[in-house]
């Protein structure tokens, strides 16, 4: 599916079936901006008011363009594949319209798809009707609480962009310090261990104890850095002290 | 770290560093209960109001058991492990209070402990003060638009909460169709390539499209049965027309 380009994902568009409160589409708005989507299309629904903006803020140019339609079949022209979402998961099979996938499913079919893939979201209180999840390629569901499973509009919305988003690194990847610099360290931690009389029958298992957090904890290049530098700061002064007092042989 | 029942999981507890706006602390609750969480904790910040409950729903019981503390110190109190969360990502590896985590990675360290897990929210405007985030185990950092990076107080709770929920089945996991069972399903579409005499020399590539097919839409048990009905439907119908009409052979 892939083009000559290589997989570009695809662009994604917020589809709002009847949204009931005005606060609720500028949230919306406003999670879209988050996660780099900028198309919104409402059917019916509200108007747009005060409440909107405020929770847009930033987001305002997302509501200002946004596109109103009369009914969903003509909000979908031009998408190439259309996600429903539903809070309710389908507690018998035969309702195969709501026969959900997870976010992550979903994301793995979509991230390697071109074109529009649309992301339907129903009504506050009812969510989108069976007929309107039938006319859906598929259908996703947050998995939630039993207890509670309605999420607010603008939550869905910012959960499901975040999970299609998910696998984009941070803007600022923390550069990791290497093996050879790990390795660095530990022998730093070897000379911390000798110079410290550390008992010879413990720096076997000490050594491998601190490998262990040293790899577990993932170090950046500064905090390596910083770590070498207390370490072997230590060192240096605990070796220019024994030279000093003639060396640990006459400590007694 | 596993107890001798094996891993149970955390408790989460949300804390607000004094949250400005009534409306999203009640965001925060229905996001918690959606997700199945009851501690909230808050720092200061807003008294709740009308707006509070109305944004909470049948989150109430949430806002009406949060305690309240006068720093986060306070706040902190009894918690085992205490996750920052930032809407700003370091430009600089040196700040490294801000050396943030992906939720992934988060989610990932925080399986398999035991005890209580803070996730503590900043303001709305500022977030957390370095000198907070430095108070805190580890950091965490929602991967957003860098043109827009800052997001609504609730929907970042909730984007955390659904990725730390994630591993999560959905409450009714569909049953899927064996492999036995997609094999005859195949088999049947065999019968209806023959049954309409599809061209020869086509039935190897189309029964592999075939295959694929319904490899990738991972049919459930019900869906199965419903295209065997379908499939064999067809085969039957035709095989008794023809018996009818005396064989394909006397067509012409």
């Amino acid at each position: 599916m892939d083009g000559p380009e290589g997989p570009a994902g695809p662009e994604l568009v917020v589809v709002l079936a009847e949204p009931r409160t005005p606060g609720n589409v500028g949230a919306v708005a406003r999670a879209m901006a988050n996660f780099g989507l900028s198309r919104l299309r409402i059917v019916a629904g509200v108007p747009l008011d005060e409440d909107s903006y405020k929770r847009a803020l930033h987001a305002a140019p997302i509501l200002e363009e946004a596109r109103r339609y009369d009914d969903l079949e003509a909000a979908l022209e031009g998408l190439d594949f259309v996600v429903g979402t539903s809070g309710i998961t389908n507690l018998n099979d035969k309702r195969h319209v709501r026969n959900a996938l997870t976010p992550a499913q979903l994301s793995e079919r979509v991230a390697p798809m071109e074109g529009r893939v649309g992301l339907v979201f129903g009504r506050e209180d009812y969510g989108l009707y069976n007929e309107e999840l039938a006319r859906c390629d598929v259908v996703v569901t947050v998995p939630t609480s039993t207890e509670y499973p309605v999420m607010n509009l603008s939550h869905a919305v910012a959960v499901l962009l975040y999970e299609l988003n998910r696998q984009v690194p941070l803007p600022h990847e923390t550069i990791k310090a290497s093996e050879a610099e790990r390795d660095r360290l530990l022998a730093a931690f070897d000379d911390l261990l000798d110079v410290t009389e550390y008992p010879p029958h413990k720096v076997a298992n000490t050594r491998v104890m601190l490998r262990r957090i040293i790899g577990r904890s993932t170090l950046s290049e500064w905090e390596y850095h910083t770590m070498m530098g207390v370490v072997q700061r230590a060192v240096k002064r605990i070796r220019r002290l024994e030279e000093r007092k003639g060396g640990p042989w006459d400590e007694d």
